[in-house]
């Protein structure tokens, strides 16, 4: 394989099992019927939704990036795998905060907006590492298309910060903050798909 | 990696996990002996068998679905990715069927049905969003192929519907319905690659 | 992708899953010191040892086969859906047998020993498929490897079978055969690559 | 797909699954607020950390080992099916070293250590499989890259079997020198990228 192919299939396989895994902390309370059980995990779906669609975000950003990169080196290799143990990480504070909405929910929306931090953090020395002075990038990008991606993810770790220590004033505003971007990379996603 | 080759990979990474992933709701109940034990969880190979199979022939679609498409775009990506949230999903309404096949069983039928009208839906969104004005679409693709696949996946939110609400009447049926359109998809896949 | 590419990917992503799986299966007992229960965990060790290598072997051999295939239908497909049914089985039988070797010790061996009859069934299904009529097989394979695996391959049915139906008389020496079947495989593996 | 992709992907696969499914061990402890029960849960952190690092080391050094080599045979497969074996295993010995670190802790850490034993010396016996006369290694090869891979390797059942005794003194002890190995080869790793 070439280069970036084993490192991209490695990659891949955990952004495709951390999202999977999600749906193993979501667990029946059995207590009342199945019908109010059922009803009773919304917190779960939506920690659920959130999680997976954030992790497929960061999916598709990876893949982005490695449409710019045409190399790698052993220092990437490396950052590269503490990103993805940030990553596999997630079903945890995921299913702390499903766990938790109605009860200390803003320990546990502050501990889940730690790790989006810590991911956008990673994610961020991830792309520098290789953007600064084109050290792995391919001749035949664009510097635009370079420097777009570097205006795109450095305000990530603001957003997440400033989601983060909203839970300390309400987990609700602190999970609707998580949700919006998400819904906001989502968009802008699909939007910069169609330019 | 060329552009959709990274995708699939990422996708067959999730239907492989989900599908893997369905043992793990299959526990013993621990009352009588082992044999009885054993005999006593018919309904977890049930759903089992039908999640495993739905989730391969969604495979076989996606995979059917990528010989027509040659390049991809970011909203493209992104239903993509809601499409896997629904697939990623299928464990647990698998196992709350076949916890509840004796106790709440038409709640039990409901959801599970649900999930799988669900899973339709992204998967049609999925495919118009790429065929639709042949946006996505290989110049070398057959148009009388193209077409045929819209014609047989759009009749498939209809059947899951009635399948799913016949869970109102009878949680037996509705569990036969979704057994039986499993079957149908394997015999027509099969027909299918004779022609 | 080319056309088995995709098949092989998603194949042994559910290969790899059901074999990094079965880990979970093991479990301390709780009780005792730990050198004891860990000590106390060789049932489990011996399970998960004999299914890890059941599976690579299997997984050598899908290899072994799609080295002489160059096409697939929808057909074989399906056929290898069923297949990957029964691999992604294997670790529910693994924890039985796991967890009843000192009680209901046979009706366990028996269960794991039927999982495996019903992989052999599975496999040889697969490749008579492929191979009958040189239906998917490449022109360029030499047609005493194709008929070396089809003798190869049968009897394994056979040999499962029997050591199936000696759980009957003995657990024990259905898991002695059990591991002698792997341990067979991997020695019959390394000479058949020396050659 | 040629000789190899197949292996790597195979072997990417476990490497990716054992590294993510290292989250599902940490479990709340359920006792006092969600504060000090997330605090109190550093053992777990500090063990997914050290052990996601170790296999992800591995990954980068599996890497580094197929650039080396062209070819492979029955038997190097049969070899790398132990070593991930090993590598698969990793997760339980995760678990009891996180759950154990208060009690019996210098047992976990000497279960923890032989594991890493086994792992080494599997890595070991892969290398010189296929490195001895150069037996699977590319004609295009460095020679000195070869050797210089030989010797890296060697020293590491050596300094892990010196870890792993450690813990028969102290547990304290042995897991800084674990999280000190993986220190270690994180920096050699990146400054091995420098050069």
């Amino acid at each position: 394989m070439n280069e970036t192919a084993r490192l991209e299939t490695f990659s891949d396989g955990v952004f495709a099992i951390a999202a999977t895994l999600l749906i193993l902390e979501i667990k029946l309370p059995d207590r009342g019927t199945l019908t109010h059980q059922l009803l009773h995990l919304w917190p779960s779906y939506g920690a659920y939704a959130i999680s997976f669609i954030t992790i497929g975000i960061m999916w598709i950003n990876h893949h982005a990036m490695f449409e710019q990169i045409d190399r790698i080196n052993r220092t990437f290799l490396v950052i590269n795998v503490f990103f993805l143990m940030v990553i596999a990480f997630i079903p945890f504070p995921t299913h702390v905060l499903a766990a938790h909405l109605h009860h200390d929910a803003r320990t546990a929306a502050f501990f889940y907006g730690l790790t989006n931090v810590l991911m956008a953090t990673a994610y961020v020395c991830l792309w520098f590492y290789a953007a600064r002075g084109r050290r792995l990038i391919s001749p035949a990008a664009d510097p635009r298309m370079v420097s777009g991606i570097s205006r795109a993810f450095l305000p990530g770790i603001l957003i997440y910060t400033l989601a983060t220590l909203s839970a300390l004033i309400s987990a609700w505003l602190a999970v609707a903050l998580f949700a919006a971007i998400a819904l906001f990379y989502v968009l802008e996603s699909s939007l910069f798909g169609r330019s």
